[in-house]
């Protein structure tokens, strides 16, 4: 493997996770190629990474932007076309929300490896993207911190585990009141404790919502009975997760909370690699590590979405959309902080799901939900 | 691998390891019959473990004990014989002290799968040991609860460790100033915090000398220089060790402190068999684990193991003779429990020591600490 260089196209680039993806490639230089960048808003930074990066593929959704970018010596491609496009080998998904679903199926039937770090597409459409990666062969390496600990938990061991447990850093509100979480707004709320996030995904953290897909990823992507997921609050994020076997072991997987470390374990897999730039654990200045109980009481997305995995059907896709929504809500400044689980919670409550939906219905199932959460905001600004 | 059943001879199955060797095959009578059984002192003991588990072969070395134990149905062997018999599938090397190398040896040479918890073989006759397996392709599992962690997490690796990283409870008088040290009591250094063990590996825990020995046995099993080797005290003795890996992912075991899940892990290897007797981690009761330096001044045994596994030669066989006639010379409370650590240092400062010696060249140099240490003892009693 060591000789290869890896065609990468990292959808998301300008995010969070697509800019550490770009980190970890310009550490390692010799090991990929970007031959597809895909962003979203930010024109001037996905200038600057097409002049440094020369891909031989862009996307961007404004056309006007062009004017914005360097002299086109790029293909404009769509996302699906971008994620299975034959050059590619490796499809870094890091994309936020919804719009990760489509070139993640794209990249899964193109038969690709898929690095994925957006959590929406397996919440909502899980079944259909195993079923498929299963038939066909293509391989999804979790980038999330958390199933990135639980793959490399389980590398090597023959037998299935018997138990996942995922941390969880409890988010900036642990042990917050009703009262107080009811106040909080969304400056306190982008104010994660230990990870550096993207807005979406750290609001997610604040309400537990994020522990809650990450259940429901972890489900697919690890054949997990939902009652075999438990979650553990772990404040100092130094363990990422932990997987327990039959015998009763444990195993535990630890860094710093840096996002380029599963990162770089997702595009280098199967190897190792040195990388300065990475943080090592100095046990030196770690004295303590704390677990808890989650709150379900207070954090009652958690709940939730534990419960609409459990249901199925197009309850996942509801419980992503409405969150989606919500959030966005949320962050300007529209409704409440305790809104956001209330809102999800009556569009899941309203909501006529169908069993095993095909993707056209869990987009239908998305669309409702939306809808949904706008005209119960209508009612409860 | 589910269907055959491993043929076990047990050495030392009267102490404490033995003992639980014998609780797992308890458990798992499908997947072991116990062909060989070898004690010492305790022959009450083993008169019931022979009738219960009826091995083909026995050793003890006081002949008049026979009069004690059931009709002879079984055949009289060696140590070293029982270890290397055609019809032994996996020898546990359970013995304490010295006693446990000569039969190591024999398994080694007889190529067969050892599960090795005696500390002192590899210690005293590491690199003769190890070279001997790596030549004929014998296999040593180690069933050290901290080994069994190092390996376990490096199973499916394909890299080698970065670094290893031992934990240790600290023992019973972590924190405890030289003068409190020099006061201890046999029955104090007997009460460890967190394991049930035999009466010297317990002693060598107060001191740190067991640590010391760990990270020598570590250097022969992993191949791992000293320097990458570190000591971390961790009183829970929740994890058992870490791992570190080249691109500073560092990954842990965990269990509660129970000698049976790495005895049937190194029994069952490669699988992991559920085993109802066997404690599951129960997260609502663990809310913390604490790290903290290791104490080198007023703990000196760990500082002079590691400089005679660096230093080599006849040196670790020194430190393990005069650290065995150490503790026992502060069992039957002739020298205090300070004055183990400056006998050993002592024995270890007048010694000349031979470079990749030869086995007898190691048993002379055990011979001779055991001398020099009753000697220097008859000057300062």
């Amino acid at each position: 493997m060591g000789d290869t260089i890896k065609q990468l196209a990292v959808l998301g680039s300008t995010g969070s996770i697509g800019q550490q993806t770009l980190e970890v490639v310009r550490a390692l230089p010799h090991r990929f190629r970007i031959i597809g960048l895909a962003a979203g808003k930010n024109i001037a930074l996905l200038s600057r990474q097409i002049n440094e990066f020369k891909p031989r593929f862009v996307y961007y959704p404004d056309k006007k932007a062009e004017t914005h970018l360097p002299d086109r010596e790029y293909q404009l491609l769509s996302l699906e076309d971008l994620a299975s496009h034959p050059e590619v080998d490796t499809v870094v998904i890091a994309t936020s929300g919804k719009l990760g679903l489509s070139p993640t199926l794209a990249a899964v039937k193109a038969v690709k490896t898929i690095a994925l770090a957006n959590k929406e597409s397996l919440v909502m459409a899980g079944e259909i993207i195993i079923n498929e990666m299963k038939r066909n062969g293509a391989q999804i390496l979790p980038i999330d911190s958390e199933h990135s600990a639980i793959w490399q938990c389980l590398r090597g061991e023959p037998q299935p585990a018997a138990q996942l447990i995922l941390t969880a850093s409890g988010g900036p509100f642990r042990g917050y009141s009703p009262a107080q979480l009811a106040k909080v707004t969304p400056e306190q709320a982008l104010r994660h404790p230990s990870w550096q996030m993207g807005r979406k995904v750290t609001i997610d953290s604040a309400t537990l919502m994020n522990k809650g897909f990450e259940i429901i990823e972890a489900h697919w992507l690890f054949n997990m009975p939902f009652d075999n997921i438990k979650v553990l609050i772990h404040p100092q994020s130094i363990i990422h997760s932990m997987v327990e076997f039959a015998d009763g072991v444990v195993k535990a997987q630890l860094s710093y909370p840096d996002m380029r470390l599963p990162i770089q374990y997702a595009l280098t897999y199967p190897d190792r690699l040195p990388n300065p730039q990475l943080p090592h654990l100095n046990w030196n200045d770690i004295s303590n590590l704390t677990f808890e109980q989650p709150d379900f009481d207070n954090f009652p997305c958690l709940k939730l979405a534990i419960e609409a995995g459990k249901k199925g059907g197009t309850y996942p896709a509801v419980l992503c959309a409405a969150d989606e929504v919500a959030v966005d809500l949320f962050l300007s400044q529209r409704i409440k902080f305790t809104d956001i689980a209330i809102l999800v919670e009556q569009a899941l409550a309203q909501h006529q799901s169908i069993a095993q939906p095909a993707l056209e219905e869990i987009v239908m199932a998305d669309a409702w939900a939306r809808q949904k959460v706008l005209q119960l905001t209508g009612a409860n600004p």
